[in-house]
């Protein structure tokens, strides 16, 4: 199935979910973010249609098992059908969860997402991976479903965190080295919504030709192996942590074009910060190396799948074993423990 | 994706898993079935693969929220990945469970199943259709997973309980009406397994055309209205009130032929037990109507597609009234009372 991706200014939220085909629509929404946009948003112009409404515990924290069970329990308690449609309002945890929901619950139903992070407009929301988190890691339990909309409303950002906002500009610095059109739009300082807009396009379509996540969608994780090492190791956020993990990349396996072309992206993007988090500490080789050897996306024990960009729109992937990125990483040791961009 | 129905012979079972290309095998098998079987499957003569084992409760009582959590983080613990394969050994419910863990486990890995029940060797093992049950109601959350493989092996029957020998056969009763072929084999009395590949093949063949049930799939739903109302009201075994459900249908908008054709194919297949369980007491018009109202298949608030037959082969989907049904059946009340086979 197709995503259909649309920018909505806010006040034409309502008519679009009063287009949606069903006559019940269960909502799912962030506590946090209802907390600020709750009281003015018109479930009562929603017409012909029953609104059940159930609100999410903020974040991450959404996502387990009990939540998963309560909300499922509260939505069937309702006497709901197989068309009825989901809509989940809230950034990537929200829609994590809720898209889960939405395919589990009768079997599947249809769902569409209204994004309220810059992370979750162009990445989380995108694509139908939906999870929740096991005790052993995050996302281990969930399913593919593609979502029927997306509605990218940009005034959800005004109210977002620096940080978030700084965490989605690291994903949006990703797509500008998958694609020379998102580059050209950044460095020309376009409009952030219509590089959003473009972003999430651009990961739509690279998910319809592949949604199992088989072949030419694994681009999508550049910056990501390492960038998730850091994440954990530095507790950053997941963009920033991305932003990074691509450095990295470049550093150890790539030229010296991605890393004029990442300062320069990162000046066009705001994004000041020119320090990796490693910098002028001992760099964690080991733990990186831990790291690296338990993600769950591994396909054989000594190896590990790469994405290096030969340049702006051309990503290859290269399988690394660890003995290689092991000592690729200790010759280079000094060297990065002085760098910055 | 499509399944592979084979025949196998018990002690080619192992083989069978043996050839799965996977270094996984995460089996999930019925606690009752186990007892019998368990103690000479020789999972020791698996080559080649890690063999994680987890014992389901028996029955439909598996099928619970706490057991599908404890499943998930029992082989989520053992550190398992995407080319892992489950496989379930039982009956309905338990290949309902384990394919829905399946469905879900690292969003999703292939599965078989080792049908143990002759209702799970023709209905439930085929279609992909997995699921739990929730506090209001069976099999309301759950997926759409088909499974790789199912082993047909007769040899499970001969310690069937002789109720759910019963009860599959009023599920290759209603085969026998779909299809014209299934309708030779039996009334021409060939072997048992012949008869339940062809069954399980023709549901395959169904569901394969119409994966999400919209369309054509919904002729397997032939005395399941009915037949679901008279199994609550009476508390019978699934395919027996299923087989009820048929004669229902046919004396309210069939014709005589089918009750001829269903009287010699019950004869046929040793089905012995010609009175309905209506006979003799207040006909339940009453208790019937409130069950259908709340099925939740249901499309629109006052009618129901129910399927009637024209002829053996010749399946047609009729949308009536719940007032339509509900005069029929009042009009019927007496001569229903009355009525055997």
């Amino acid at each position: 199935m197709k995503t259909r991706i649309q920018t909505v200014q806010y006040e034409n939220l309502i008519d679009e979910l009063n287009k949606i085909e069903t006559d019940t629509l269960l909502v799912v929404a962030d506590h946090q973010v209802w907390s600020i946009y709750g009281k003015d948003f018109p479930f009562e112009s929603i017409t012909g249609k029953k609104v059940i409404f159930w609100k999410a515990g903020d974040g991450e924290k959404v996502k387990n098992f009990n939540d998963f069970q309560n909300c499922l329990e509260f939505f069937l308690d309702k006497g709901i059908h197989r068309k009825a449609h989901l809509v989940a309002i809230g950034g990537g945890a929200t829609s994590d969860f809720a898209g889960f929901v939405a395919a589990t619950i009768l079997r599947g139903i249809e769902w569409s997402i209204i994004p309220t992070t810059l992370l979750s407009m162009v990445d989380a929301s995108i694509g139908g991976k939906v999870a929740i988190n096991s005790k052993v890691g995050k996302n281990l339990i969930g399913a593919f479903h593609m979502p029927k909309n997306v509605f990218i409303c940009e005034a959800f950002l005004k109210t977002l965190p620096d940080t978030e906002m700084r965490s989605g500009m690291g994903e949006v610095l990703k797509y500008c080295f998958l694609d020379y059109g998102i580059y050209d739009l950044a460095i020309k300082k376009t409009e952030l919504t219509e590089v959003i807009k473009a972003c999430a396009e651009y990961k739509q379509k690279l998910t319809e030709e592949d949604f199992k996540e088989t072949g030419v969608r694994k681009i999508l994780n550049l910056g990501h192996s390492f960038g998730h090492a850091l994440e954990f190791i530095y507790n950053l956020p997941h963009g920033e942590a991305i932003s990074w993990g691509m450095v990295l990349i470049f550093k150890l396996f790539g030229n010296e074009k991605n890393i004029n072309d990442i300062s320069a992206l990162k000046l066009a993007l705001g994004m000041n910060e020119k320090s990796p988090p490693w910098q002028n500490k001992e760099f964690p080789v080991d733990k990186i190396m831990t790291y690296l050897s338990k993600d769950k996306k591994i396909s054989a024990l000594n190896s590990i799948d790469l994405i290096l960009m030969k340049d702006i729109g051309n990503a290859v992937i290269e399988n690394k074993s660890f003995e290689e990125i092991q000592n690729t990483l200790e010759a280079n040791r000094d060297e990065l423990r002085k760098f910055s961009l």
